[in-house]
């Protein structure tokens, strides 16, 4: 028998999802991007699914209920940007195991409910059932997509820039910082009233990226407000270097980026440091960064560059280059690797 | 801190869920439905969601990964036919354990995509993840609605007929007879060749009905056929007693049903015998049968009763007379209670 880690996540999907029919009109696209398609009526209509299981997406000792909640939505509501649309209707379905009090559930759909508010999204249904297993979560998001249909994955050219939103690597940092505060309360004595106390000073940012992430909603209104449509685009949870390479593939094409254009926040560069870890490494493979990576025709560039909080962090090449990382300093070119969030690595 | 089991699923629901405000136009119904409805382009789309695990909903010492495969995506199209629906996309997330192999996992797409095949449904997408907990599932499904808008439970009127497709409590008694033989096997020497194979002989159908239910899309299409629009309609999963009641809540009536009416099969009855069950306790709680009860009004009478597999099994009544069964012999008139499948007992 074959163990699922041997082959990996998109490999494996891959295998499953291997020359299956399409056998209805209304199906636009099928598996393969941040979100399905489907056309009831005339209009496309986003569909996008994630599951997040206790011990593998979050670990309930670090992360309270209600800012779980809300990122379960929120990274849903990130896919459907991702295809350039707009979240509107959130279906959620809940494994309970007995450790999960009425008043703790409470508190997880009041962050549901909070982003639910906040991205203007209503919340039509779901499955609730027992779980023996840890708290199992499943979210699936239906949005409508923008004019002139969903973007994809698929659309860059030779020559396109490649931007990214916000920045990279502060939600991989925000979880060292929690993983190794849970390795310190661990090892306390709780009868020792000296212990010291959890001390993230100076780095909120990179704790709130991490359990509170935002979905990039400000990026798309105001790429739609200028007129600029992304030729491709995808949003970034498994890491910058994963993503790239799905969007590469996806268009068959090659890209060449800039370590020196890795846009990243103080804080993490400091966390990085403490951490001995290199900046870059994070912002590449980081993953959970939820900002978006799009593509937008060269002759964009001055408008691209008035545009708050994106940045052009290289460009598209034809498929025969390669996907490549140009290293700071020496200008070294090395090859970009996926070596962030393994979802089927046990 | 209050235990989920002392609610139950459905005060959990309703707990959660209150006043939940529509904050757009695309959503037509939410919480509280077989299906959610959401509108985009003038045509209304049906939403479905079931979450499955491990321990809770099936046992794989028993469960072929095949059926398992093919009965949860059934399960969904039940929902959709259940709103009067057509299913076309499916989406399905999976997290899978370390005892998961590559050969299993194809083993479990092979029944969902023979159900879509079967069904005439796209899998269009979905998430794979790791597990730490066993198998989890959850799987999505869309649909195209009827002519004239989805069917909901809440449109039964006073007088109109009680409806059921098929039989009840088959699956219900293929449970048992298969957790019969799992303490059998438990109990067994492996090293002795002289013992006991499972012997479920006579008893093909029930187990059929339990492992490889099938969704009643040619109820569906017949009733169309014939001009009959249920005025409410359900799919009986958790059983018939505890359908009646959401029906008879969300449509503001009571019902008054006939045990004499049940339909039960052959071998229902006989195994019922042999475990000592009394077989209209199986028909009215035992749950998974994935039949549809609907209503219809009482002018409709004769046309029903020339539709092959539907038995009018009671009528509608006003809300104060409560929902009541009426007892075989002594005719004695007794609440429905809903002692079916509880999904947060544990």
């Amino acid at each position: 028998m074959t163990p699922i880690s041997s082959l990996g996540e998109f490999a494996l999907i891959d295998r499953l999802t291997a020359a299956l029919p399409k056998q209805n009109d209304t199906t636009l696209v099928g598996v393969g991007d941040d979100c399905a398609v489907v056309c009831y009526g005339g209009k496309p209509v986003l569909l996008t699914t994630d599951m997040l299981l206790e011990g593998i997406h979050f670990d309930l000792v670090y992360t309270p209920l209600k800012h779980l909640g809300y990122k379960a939505a929120v990274v849903n509501f990130s896919d459907i940007y991702a295809s350039g649309g707009t979240p509107r209707q959130l279906l959620v379905s809940i494994g309970l195991d007995h450790r999960i009090s009425v008043e703790s559930l409470d508190e997880l759909y009041s962050g549901l409910r909070l982003a639910c508010k906040n991205y203007g999204v209503d919340l039509i249904g779901g499955d609730t059932t027992s779980s023996l297993t840890g708290l199992s979560l499943s979210l699936t998001a239906i949005g409508e997509a923008p004019e002139g249909g969903a973007i994809l994955r698929s659309g860059a050219k030779d020559t396109d820039l490649v931007c990214v939103s916000g920045n990279l690597g502060a939600a991989y940092l925000g979880l060292q910082l929690l993983e190794r505060e849970k390795k310190v309360f661990n090892n306390t004595n709780l009868n020792d009233e000296t212990a010291a106390q959890p001390d993230f000073s100076g780095y909120d940012y990179l704790l709130e990226r991490f359990l509170k992430p935002e979905a990039r909603q400000d990026i798309i209104v105001t790429l739609a407000q200028a007129g600029l449509r992304p030729t491709a685009m995808i949003d970034i949870s498994d890491g910058l270097s994963s993503e790239l390479l799905h969007l590469c593939k996806a268009s068959h094409c090659g890209c060449r980026i800039y370590e020196e254009r890795l846009p990243i926040d103080y804080q993490t560069a400091r966390c990085a440091e403490e951490f001995n870890l290199n900046v870059s490494t994070c912002a590449l493979n980081g993953g959970e960064d939820y900002e978006l990576l799009f593509t937008l025709p060269l002759a964009e560039h001055e408008r691209i560059a008035e545009i708050a909080d994106v940045r052009i962090i290289g460009h598209i090449t034809r498929p025969e280059l390669g996907a490549l990382l140009v290293t700071r300093g020496e200008a070294e070119e090395v090859a970009l690797k996926a070596q962030g969030w393994q979802a089927c690595a046990n």
